[in-house]
């Protein structure tokens, strides 16, 4: 039996568990040691460590406090990893918390955090949805069930005090162009929430005024929300500190291309099984500046789709240079008014397309001044044909079915 | 056996042939008329009319009137198809003209078109191509081999005045905002080279004075350089103009996501067997402002890649907002550094990603201030085993094969 | 959290457990009744109750006493079933029991089973396959890791009294024909080992005497050991008697077309989560006798294979007539000794047959005397290239690693 | 622009093209010589060199002369091949002669020919399948449209005449077990209706009269009937003759696994685009007996499958031994009862069943007494939904459409 390096108690707060830390920085004490071939588990909470509910309101996705994100479980540091190697991390497994057999997924407000299409779906709104066996659906969103493609949306290694640096310069040169900005463009270390796992006293209080932030994705990987990195994939890390320091959370029961709803993927509280060996100096020998992955022999195998095309032309009209951004906003628009064709709300179709295995492909990057891009919308998740047809689109009775919605409060 | 309904003479200019233009017009006449119902070939010139050639220098690449392109086959007048239906058009095979057994590939000199890494690869270069049935391999880049994606680069249908003028005031007024940009923001009309089908004397003089180049996509479709469009696809074009006025050219054998290298696929004359019906009314029944498409079912089936991923920053280390451009340019450099290991040049490499059935995906798009892309790099094409390993990369031998260059004349 | 309705502990015997039986008959009690719509969880031991141990010793395998397998847990009852009616399966998830994270493949005596191939592998043989996430590999068997192809070997509705007597009659009637035979033709109703659930006393005496042995598949589905009946496809069973009694057990972690080996797959104990509905009438509306099954949406994606082909002329060079059989021993024959050039003992070869997720095909079945059947052998199970190349195979240094063997005693 | 090394004139006769053959014999003189690496196109007749025609009757079917069959297109010859090489054949491409746009179907008569179920289909019956670019429809067969996977149903290289001889000695003497069997057991040589390419005189006569028959797959390949050697695949056959001698014939445009119709899959003249190689010593260096090969990557990507089951207990109820044969035929009656109750004709469902890419896997085959076979029905081939629901199957309004047949003379 594999042996569970890090637990987590569902039941009791993440800053309460040593093994858990929700900043990155190069000072934080490894969790534990394991060797290079070493296979093991790791537990993890859900992103927000357990604030999301499975209920039917969406305050708490209104509410939550985003400084306190991700929770991440970890770190491993792995004997003999040293700067300029390459850590290879294979996702022998991943699943959900036994007593927690479903996830979440929503759309923050506007005015705390946002999402690709915020400006359409200002409002908190929530879904919630169960997982059978290797299967979600939603109550809250009718009509559809997928095969779980179950991913860590965060995993990768502790940065060396260096790429900290790096980070924290250009992140904060970023927000000081628009200091003001409402969501901002970045998010700066913010001390008061920061857990930064064994770590305490003055050390603590030190890392936790320069720790990084866990939202973007870096060089080092992290935040990366790549769909693919699913279980039974093979990633390679840049390592940067002695160790390596591999930490993982934010699981995704599954997820479309772009996380576009941001609040996020299905998100859930979970495990990984995962084994660790190291390639020496393949930093240098491979040219990796951030990490490369295998994808996994496993996968949900839907072939066949519905595929919309965007250009960089926003709503207003507006002609955008080559902004891949806009194009995919499009592609995502134009599918979203396609499924409303069939009964679904705005909001249910924007939960699919952030939940399904969508695909988002930059299709035409380089046709001035349109850059266009395809969001590939999986047929087979469907309980009804959604197919174009000479009959025109079936209206679909869903008896009603709406998601939660919370306003802000004035 | 099936009409082809328009023929092209290679050894003749497309000036010469009436059945085709490189401009967008509603006043441009049909070429010919059919029925829904039908299917019929038309033949197609390479999108430059048959400027490059099949040899080992890039002058042609570096010289080429870029006011010229794209020529395309058509209009085809679709009976009975009036603006708000949909034409679907079942792209039944696609081939190469029997005469012309290769494309090219190349990047264009950053004053004269650019490309995706055009700072990176700032002059021109080639590589042709030769076609084994299904497959692809080329002289000027060594160790890979390719079965044919083959699909149209540009197809879609003539668009309305009232859509051609949107379509010219919002890009002339980006054009406005840096009229002295190299390259240009975007292409405005540009009557000298326009080339108006069957269109003489005033009528053409008028019509080429207001008609859209062809190189942007738009809300018809057009240029959108969708590597999925392929063969065996079935593909809901807008109808704005009574009979549609269909238009194809532009013919890939293969190409990666983003077209990055410009200039452009593979690029190929050739032929398109189509069939056509109409969804009457289609636009507003299923809410389509762009085209939709199905897939084929029967594609190259590669399952076996090494994914790379980049972040908004870009190469000098500069944070930019979620934007998925420079992210995927930093993937396409890192594959590029990735590939250079095994001992292909950097152009060569870029060759690769422009050609190869690569994907790129937009993996995360809301995780401030980074986006996530990811490029997807087949490893089956390859003669040799390109996966990383715990021996390091194997320096291939090429025995010297690099591809032709042609510095700008000064 | 959903139900485990029947539960084994794999510490005590089979006949501990009144929710298991190893026989058909439709006296057998139900162990538990569920609803349409309900899903719930099944443990299960390994087909031969514990039998076979997770050593280096093959002696197990030469001994086992095949009268008493395969135990399986149930019969569940679904309220509402009845005669004619079509069981909904949905096989929401299948695994391995935490505490047996293993499974074993061996090849039976020639006296005690046999197996495909027995005459070339007249001796007892076994190979242990651990599990690692969602893969396995063996210490047994070097240079191959496989992705889990995971499936009941064995899973049907219970017999009524009619098609239990056809049963009987068919069988005895084929032994009848060459009753000496070693190994017999078919394996006659065999009370001394016999467990009947929660029947006792001479209702249990009466039913043992006639119950159906669950080594065949029949209409009923039962032992079909078809691989693609994995987590996440969905079948539709015959039912018989009211209620319908649902049983499953003989689980495998990967099979081979065919299961060659008999002795048999990677098996293993576990967990099926499953869930039921039944489709009222459906047995004649949809013109069923044996069951009928939608595949997985997800399963091995393995894409790449060397395909071995085979004829219906015999390892001596006799002729025969369209048989399959003969032709897919020849394609096995065949591709065991093309591993065998890479250094693989000939048990190994057979052993990877019978457990990787081989694909057997019936490929010609009309063209007088040959039938042609093809072993499709996925190569990218293999830790180095096995394709033919013009420098011929590498002989792969395994360390001398092999499959224990047990000779028959005297 | 690649050599046509063979052509066809579909207007004369086979018999008067002197690089056709009908039989296999090592005198055949070579029809044209080739070297390592060339690729070259060869075109050929239809396997009944034009006898059955495009219309809507199964006269041709029922009369047709099968001592004709198969019209080959060679030898070939390669520079270097010797005997105990493997002679490496890529499929290019392959496709329907340009003026033959079309290809057919058909059941044979019990009398002259048969087929799989020619027990439960004894008359003679056609279909015609039109070709629409990738794509496939017929007239006959309402509701399903395919796309091809093309593929010669007949290729391999020259015997030598040792194996001839083994042939010739094998197939006679099964013969002689029940000579006067209808159909037979096997096909003798017959030298009135043989063909032997460019042989003339006494020299013919004598091959005529012991050339092998090309009816069967044998050592060299031969008529393999395997659908999966299609356009985009690498064969490796062994060599007996100095140049090996390859020819090709019997092209299909698709086929399911088996071929079970006989007459056959959809047959059609056409061309083949192919590059040889040889590997030196290569049958006793991989352990070679039958060809081997690697499939294409370019094939109908269909995953959604209906799948029905087969055991080995025949239609009166008969008890057979571990048969495949009977297996497979159980569950293609299955899938045609099924697809009766869609509203097809048996003889329509079977001949989907030939046609259609159908895969038939030998699912369990160690069981005893019953061998299970499953038949994979894609269910994206229809163009309405053929899978089961609760709401029953909808009969489909096919207009009366019905397959020609024609009853035996009396």
């Amino acid at each position: 039996m594999t042996d569970t390096l890090i637990k987590v108690d569902l039941n009791s707060s993440p800053y309460e568990n040593e093994n858990v830390h929700n900043r990155w920085h190069p000072d934080i004490p490894m969790a534990t040691w394991v060797k290079p071939g070493d296979d093991f588990i790791l537990e993890t909470y859900d992103w927000t460590g357990g604030y999301i509910q499975n209920n039917d309101s969406a305050d708490d996705v209104r509410d939550v406090d985003l400084s306190t994100v991700h929770f991440l479980s970890g770190p491993i540091g792995v004997k003999g990893a040293e700067p300029g190697d390459l850590l290879v991390v294979e996702l022998l497994d991943i699943g959900a918390k036994e007593e927690s057999m479903w996830g979440f997924n929503g759309f923050f407000s506007k005015t705390n955090g946002g999402g690709f299409l915020t400006d359409h779906f200002p409002s908190a709104q929530k879904s919630i949805w169960d997982f059978e066996g290797m299967f979600t659906k939603s109550r809250h969103v009718p009509g559809v069930r997928y095969a779980g493609l179950i991913h860590p949306g965060l995993i990768g290694c502790l940065p060396d005090p260096s790429l900290l640096s790096t980070w924290n310069e250009r992140e904060l040169g970023l927000i000081a162009t628009d200091p003001d900005r409402v969501p901002p463009l970045a998010n700066p270390p913010y001390a008061q929430t920061a857990h930064m796992g064994k770590l305490t006293g003055d050390a603590k209080a030190k890392a936790a005024a320069e720790g990084a932030r866990t939202v973007p994705p870096r060089e080092h990987g992290g935040n990366c929300d790549i769909k693919d990195l699913s279980r039974g994939s093979k990633i390679y890390f840049p390592v940067y500190v002695e160790g390596g320091g591999l930490s993982v959370g934010d699981l995704h029961f599954s997820q479309g291309d772009g996380e576009i709803t941001f609040c996020g993927a299905i998100e859930m509280a979970g495990w990984v099984h995962m084994k660790v060996s190291v390639l020496k100096g393949g930093m240098k020998t491979y040219g990796v500046k951030n990490p490369l992955f295998k994808p996994s022999p496993i996968t949900p195998n839907y072939q066949d789709y519905i595929i919309f095309e965007g250009i960089s032309v926003d709503e207003s009209g507006k002609q955008h240079y080559l902004d891949v951004n806009v194009a995919y906003r499009q592609a995502c628009l134009n599918a979203i008014e396609y499924m409303k064709k069939f009964g679904y709300s705005g909001a249910q179709a924007y939960s699919i397309l952030g939940t399904a295995p969508v695909q988002g492909h930059i299709s035409g990057v380089v046709d001035i001044p349109n850059s266009c891009a395809t969001l590939w919308l999986p047929t087979e998740i469907f309980d009804f044909d959604i197919n174009p047809s000479a009959a025109g689109p079936v209206v679909q009775d869903f008896g009603g079915v709406s998601m939660p919605l919370s306003l802000d409060k004035s």
